[in-house]
């Protein structure tokens, strides 16, 4: 390891990574690069990386001339810089043009690099803490089977520090910063493969590369290795922050929601969630869903179960069976009791409650636990009281423990959303919008003077220039044979479009785009102004097939109306579906950037689109 | 204290009152009752509460034979007795009518019971711990100036724990048990009194005397006390387990929001956000509202700001200024940044954000929030790792300190909530449903065999003996006055409604309702049966003012479209305000239950009651 700018004054954060990589067992030789002093921290220093004379695996890179190291890096044909150094991306476009000069050079050098603006890596299970990060101030911090890949330095100090107070080890902590070379989607790939990685955890500030993130995250699911992400953004607020942090592009949240299901990513809400979540993941696959998700709860605390229980509800989660153990039952019946629910097809995970008793009597409290046989069931527990040392005795034994009622709830929401990564779906290329087979109403345009035209009547007219007709008074419904002249003169334009009335039992709105960090999404939700103040669409990534389609059309509450809601009669939900998934085959004509069909009448029998605008790229 | 049921075996549940009574300091004299031995844990013991020569402030029963303990009580003058033992309410039936014939008797002999069911009291102040939770057996929990009263024994120990592992202390701690006697409310009015207590927190599973609650509430409140609550019940899985298990009653959650909002309540969603969010509260008043909530943010930690930032946006709070002070930040100019921000007017609270140094050099990292100048303004820090000599330097310096962002964000949505107390409305009573001044739509009833009535065309018929109408299809609209007679025998039916067509802006809903558990509360919503689908209603304790009202529709985003959105033309919000606040009147008609107007037309001018549906109590 060569440190380019290490500080012989201990304090500085510039001395860490040497200070670090000793504190923590690195066995392997350490080149502190000083041009102004002889040795740094008792080691010998050298002036530069041309003058160390043995081979070097990695550089970490402090200074501000980040290029002439690199040149260095290049000559010495060092395979990997880390650079701590800023003032690239982050900054604005001097620094973004900076930054691509020096990929471009490092690239030709055959030099990888991380970052810039990285705080570098800390391997656990190969003792190599490279990192300025002051979490590593700490004494051992347990190894374990979560690596973790951050687009924010300081998050993966917070999130090692926090999972080491409970006994939650890491193997592989990388951030990223820039990521202007070495990428997350490319550090996925590289733990698919690693042997000391069980789950992959991301805590991100944005998507750079939704394509070779996506791709990452099929290679991972293949090689069995679960991976879950904390993703910033998901207000307004959340997302301008980590813009201006990053220099990165904002997407939609929904459409990173709809981007992590589409490639098998685990999103969880909460921060602690992405820590906790790990042994809840490690080994399993994405669960079979047949029916509501159902966590049987077994507590001998009906209050602490019941906070977890709240928020179960809130998730849409079934709590089933709930069994509240008296106090005086013993560690052997509660061990039955768990393992009766681990075996037993009435419930899809099992959550324990433990109250005061873990805290002050860990083994006591936690053997029924611990003890218990285990399935291929989800098993987990949480724990009232603060109970570090319970936490700790759960995480050795590999099993789920939550410090709080709302990430346990969180937890399993995420698990229970939790789909294998789509199959790339396979879709005839249709010809234009025209082609998708979505049944149009009959229009035609009539023009001055006799707008004459031959659809049939009542009918609606509108004018042909308005972007929001309704909005813009531009339009007349219900225009019976006798009314036509004078609703025409009404508008006032020498031609206007004329268009079938047509009735059903609701209107849709079929939505697509292409997202600027994910690409193409389609969405559908209820007609009318409403469906953009209440946010009720289900969206997804783009094609969807009719069986996805009438996943996202059950997802949507305004649509309850042509589902069987109380005795209103149904719509064609089949038809709507076909629509939909008619409408997600846009994402093959590369020149359509934006379409939404609105709205989509329902019928009883079939669908008909009233107005289709389309945006080219 | 007598000790009804003191068991000599120290590893006994009912071992424990004696031994945390005399671990904690407790300085007065203790009674073991047990009459199978002659001392107990090392003190004199009494075969029963009458042989206790000395006079005795408290019995705390732990026996099967409640009902002689408290005779006992009687005859010995002891003025409250804590039950422990259960088989009261919370078994069925005829545990309710044991525990009613209990309280009946205790009132005659002049005993006060807290219980039955109760874990006991915990008085860190006055070292008096008098419980039976197994959270006692640590050792010194800080004192402090929270107070909580807990329906749940085992939360109790929870969040004593939880508080106490980071310097959050308590004064005092009460387990209400099934509230026999003793309830929430008269421990609110005696902690409102209590000099060691500056915050009231309660951990609610039901409310059992709304109206109790509310004046102890604003005793509270005219004391200077906050209040806050975390109340299971959100979801209606949580609710369940809630009631089962403590067997009372459940009402609408979102009634409960009405109820706690109305009487100066702060609701916390997240468990730990209850003792975390009392720093903040203590000596504040309900924040005056002129502006969305602002929050600005300090912090050298981009990332670790962004979580909480992230969740601020998504409660509606605004995040400005925004400060990202670099690590390079002298604690002198962080302390300033503080100050300024605490000073300014362009935010309303301020929130410090602390990285790792947080973990390793507490004293260093929280100087500056420690040392700044303080003003009224709400300052409060997150710290990103594990740090909890950190929090409790805090908690030490009163300074409210978030574990985790969630906890933190749901704090600040918490207190910008706040609300003072309501005035008791002074409304005049109507005279009844139709003398409420709401205008209704001209209507008759016309009847066989010529329907004759005097109503203008075109017209509404409908069938009179339906409840859901639409549903069943009895209704006819837009009927002209040639259509009439056709309409009307396809209704098949003797008498008809008849009813002017109103056309407005948009439909509304207004509902009234006598609540189970808070009592009258009045709703608004957006019409059609998307309010019910999308859950998009504001609702409040009945009666409100016609400002309360327009506070109401503002929070519907259904009524969006009649508030000026887009370019739609506006309706009358005023006059829908005015129909509110005069359909929540029904509150002084008690044999009205419920009440509901859907829909009322909203017109650009003016608003029109379609169709009025009153249930009689």
């Amino acid at each position: 390891m060569a440190l380019v700018g290490a500080s012989g004054d201990a304090a500085k954060n510039t001395a860490r990574p040497q200070r670090y990589l000793r504190k923590h067992g690195y066995a392997g030789r350490i080149f502190p690069v000083n041009p102004s002093r002889p040795e740094v921290l008792g080691e010998q220093a050298y002036p530069n990386l041309r003058s160390i004379n043995q081979p070097v695996d990695h550089a970490f890179i402090m200074v501000e001339d980040v290029e002439a190291a690199i040149e260095q890096c290049g000559e010495r044909r060092i395979p990997v810089a880390s650079v701590y150094s800023d003032g690239f991306a982050e900054t604005g476009a001097e620094g973004v043009a900076r930054q691509a000069r020096l990929v471009e050079r490092a690239r030709e050098l055959g030099v990888r690099i991380l970052g810039p603006n990285s705080m570098g890596i800390v391997n656990l299970s190969e003792r190599i803490a490279l990192t300025v990060n002051g979490v590593l101030e700490m004494d051992s911090p347990p190894a374990g089977g979560a690596s973790l890949v951050s687009q924010s330095g300081t998050m993966l100090g917070t999130l090692l520090s926090r999972g080491a107070a409970r006994g939650l080890g890491f193997s592989k902590l990388v951030s990223v910063g820039n990521e202007a070379d070495l990428g997350v989607a490319e550090l996925v790939e590289l733990l698919a493969d690693d042997a000391h990685t069980r789950v992959i955890l991301l805590f991100l500030e944005t998507v750079r590369d939704a394509r070779a993130l996506s791709a990452a995250a099929r290679q991972a699911h293949d090689a069995g290795k679960p991976v879950a992400v904390y993703k910033l953004g998901r207000s307004g607020a959340g997302a301008r922050v980590a813009r201006s942090h990053t220099g990165a592009l904002a997407g939609e949240d929904r459409a990173l929601d709809a981007f992590f299901r589409d490639c098998g990513i685990v999103r969880v809400d909460m921060l602690e969630t992405l820590i906790e979540i790990a042994p809840l993941l490690a080994g399993k696959r994405p669960p079979q869903r047949t029916r509501k998700p159902r966590v049987a709860v077994v507590t001998t605390t009906g209050g602490g179960a019941a906070t977890v229980v709240d928020r179960l509800g809130l998730a849409g989660i079934e709590v089933e069976p709930f069994r509240d153990l008296t106090m005086k039952s013993t560690p052997k019946q509660y061990r039955q009791t768990l393992e009766g629910l681990l075996a037993s097809d009435e419930c899809d995970a099992v959550l324990a409650t433990v109250g005061s008793s873990a805290q002050f009597h860990p083994q006591f409290a936690l053997e029924p636990v611990v003890q218990a046989s285990k399935t291929d069931k989800p098993l987990a527990a949480f724990l009232t009281p603060h109970a570090e040392s319970s936490l700790r005795l759960l995480a050795e034994s590999g099993i789920a423990a939550f410090r709080t009622p709302e990430a346990c709830a969180d937890a399993f929401a995420a698990f229970f959303a939790w789909r294998a990564p789509r199959d790339p779906a396979c879709f005839p290329r249709p010809e234009g919008v025209s082609a998708l087979g979505i049944p149009a109403a009959q229009q035609a345009i009539a023009e001055a003077p006799h707008f004459t035209h031959a659809v049939p009547y009542p009918v609606a007219l509108k004018v042909l220039d308005a972007v929001h007709k309704t909005d813009a008074g531009g339009v007349r419904l219900n225009v019976s044979e006798r009314e036509f002249a004078e609703a025409v003169r009404a508008l006032g334009k020498d031609k206007v479009l004329v268009q079938r009335m047509e009735r059903g039992l609701a209107e849709a709105i079929v939505g697509y785009r292409v997202d600027p960090v994910v690409g193409p999404v389609v969405l559908v939700g209820a007609g009318g102004v409403l469906t953009e103040l209440q946010k009720d669409y289900a969206l997804r990534m783009a094609p969807v097939s009719e069986a996805e389609a009438l996943e996202m059309i059950e997802e949507v509450k305004g649509l309850a109306v042509i589902r069987g809601y109380r005795n209103l009669p149904r719509g064609d939900v089949r038809a709507l579906a076909h629509a939909v998934s008619a409408f997600s085959r846009l994402c093959m004509l590369p020149e359509v950037a934006e379409a939404e069909i609105n709205p989509l009448i329902v019928k009883s029998d079939g669908v008909v689109a009233v107005d289709v605008r389309v945006v080219n790229a």
